[in-house]
């Protein structure tokens, strides 16, 4: 039980606040699964398009369902002209998380779902957003770069697609599969904090749209979704695997964080980590820059090694460590790492939003609201005689 | 103590999650304080601009204290021409809820203090949108109903001069007094669905547009800012006293709410519905159409009497009950009650992200991250085993 333990200012931490039948962390094992499913066999064994039927409709699919969601998912990838029109409007050098935020409501505008409260509305609404992730954000590289937009190619799959629309170049299998990998490993964590910003919106009955602008908003912060691009930030600034060891002492020294190891859940390796791991090596290696997963492993030894020393702990590597290396020699640029994240969240987002809104579809949604305790002394434990503006 | 009670699938009401300084709300005997100060002396002594600067500052203004900020505000209410050409792109049918929750994340792209973490960037950032909420939506009202969007008249005070900004028309004091005391009584009300989404994305330490954003969305559900419309359809539906009765019997008969009679916190009446009723009275009058306002005197009666007699429950009229006939008189269309409900409540929203990040500044924040208790039972209690697509 979560009870009898204070709650005031712990941001909720290891509070269980609702149930879910989405997904499951055990951070003492380093155990997750996706509505039943081990993390391990959907990233090795099956695409995101399998793992975005998985979330939404609790199963996964045979061949013959696949290929009729693969073609559902591929038919809303496009965006309307005004949309395009709108982005066009925006300033170059805004933040791309921001540019996010504002299309996933400006995409509202678009849809007549928004005025219907319903489960299949709701999960229409769902499929769309994770259709257009990928083409709001490629659409919107290329127009800060000064390029026409690249309409979506409806034969090739999800990551490969949005790579095709970034680049204007169908992308290797390998590459693109490399993506997929880190789509389906970054889909769904629980309540995750732009996960519970999506439920509390949605619990007010607002639509999906609104309910994951607030999602893509909470992403955006550095404490959530920005990690990963400060792991890049810091191999960059390291520059060699000589300098390693200086840096960990250097950081431990000024009390600072290695970002990449640490996280709030996990008692030992996040999982996910040790998937990412390899495939930053591959990527590393054939784009000729074997030097950020080199970096990286010298950091995550070092960094256990004199943590462990100095401060008695193990610590351990997050999701964050290995994708940071994997993106960037992708050429992934890095203001988009946390987009990324947010292409293959939106997949939980919207299971999470369906579950909030319909599930057990007697019960009467729940809103959460709760009550926060006054500490404001203005005038004591009185409240303050009012002056009127003549006399203050 | 908030512990030892259950926490799961509440919704946290009744959990104080946060300590704040902001505002308290004693539902057991209709209190509610902003910064110390009652919410009848402001709303009764002071106007919006005045309570805007207790929630920002946290002291009341003097004259010249007050005379700056006005000009501070009023100097801010311009929106950027890039930023109506993108208004003008949206679906004329956009709800005005999802045109304001894209216009909030859109005014970011045009703000560099979205890259500064700090209490100063914040608190401009919170100005910056109190200032232009009102702009935002007039435009968007006249663009929707093919008119140019009308400037901001910089010596007419916030609430004059959004009426002007969508009516064109200078108004009326007394109606913008009336307008402005509803935007006093709707500022702040502690940790409402709409301010706890704001603060939940604040924590994750994105910027203010980011948590405001978020806000919207929340408040666009029907369960939270779309109340006071609820009230209004029904009115209409209503349309004569002598029906009121019969309605009441017929939603309890069908086991139906009565909207605006009843809320989670309250007690007894809200004390806002008493400051908000004899403007409605008087506004009816001034536009010739009483019956709003008697048919809500009816309805209040004969509700509580029948609520009382069937079910022996004391049932109470809430914030919504007699807002909606005042800004129905007032010429507001239907689909922008809400809108101003936001217009007054992002600064409440502005003080509490600010709040969030920067209160105890010693004090790293919290980034709210609660748990779920999983219950997917998808393969019984045990993971379910991987099936490669070919066979399933």
């Amino acid at each position: 039980m979560d009870e009898c333990r204070p709650i005031l200012n712990t941001g909720l931490r290891g509070f269980k606040v609702a149930t879910s039948r989405i997904s499951d962390v055990n951070g003492d094992i380093g155990k997750i699964i996706y509505r039943g499913y081990l993390i391990q066999d959907l990233a090795q064994k099956s695409s995101f398009e399998e793992v975005v039927y998985l979330l939404l409709y609790e199963k996964m699919p045979n061949k013959e369902e696949l290929n009729a969601f693969e073609a559902r998912l591929a038919a809303e990838r496009q965006l309307a002209p005004e949309f395009i029109d709108a982005l066009k409007t925006r300033p170059k050098d805004a933040l791309p998380m921001d540019i996010l935020q504002s299309g996933v409501a400006m995409l509202a505008h678009h849809d007549p779902d928004v005025r219907e409260l319903s489960n299949e509305a709701s999960s229409r609404m769902g499929l769309k957003l994770i259709a257009k992730f990928p083409t709001v954000m490629a659409a919107w590289d290329r127009i800060r770069n000064n390029k026409e937009p690249v309409d979506p190619l409806p034969e090739l799959g999800h990551a490969a697609n949005f790579l095709y629309m970034l680049t204007g170049e169908v992308p290797d299998e390998e590459v693109a599969r490399f993506l997929d990998v880190c789509l389906v490993l970054h889909a769904e964590h629980t309540f995750n904090a732009s996960t519970f910003a999506a439920r509390e919106v949605a619990s007010t009955r607002a639509h999906m749209y609104a309910a994951v602008a607030a999602a893509v908003g909470s992403l955006s912060g550095e404490l959530h979704g920005g990690a990963n691009v400060r792991v890049m930030e810091m191999l960059l600034k390291i520059g060699s695997i000589d300098k390693v060891e200086d840096y960990v002492k250097a950081q431990l020294d000024a009390g600072k964080v290695i970002f990449g190891l640490g996280h709030a859940v996990y008692k030992v390796d996040d999982p996910r980590a040790h998937i990412l791991a390899p495939m930053s090596k591959k990527m590393g290696e054939r784009v000729g820059q074997p030097q950020w997963f080199d970096i990286s492993t010298e950091l995550e030894k070092k960094g256990k090694a004199i943590f462990k020393e100095r401060k008695g702990i193990d610590i351990f590597t997050n999701v964050d460590f290995y994708s940071a290396s994997l993106y960037y020699t992708m050429g992934i640029p890095l203001d988009f790492f946390t987009p990324i994240f947010a292409i293959a969240r939106i997949s939980g987002w919207a299971a999470h939003v369906i579950e909030e809104q319909y599930a057990g579809a007697a019960e009467k949604p729940v809103l959460y609201r709760p009550e926060s305790e006054y500490v404001g002394d203005y005038c004591g434990p009185e409240t303050c005689e009012f002056v009127p503006l003549e006399d203050r």
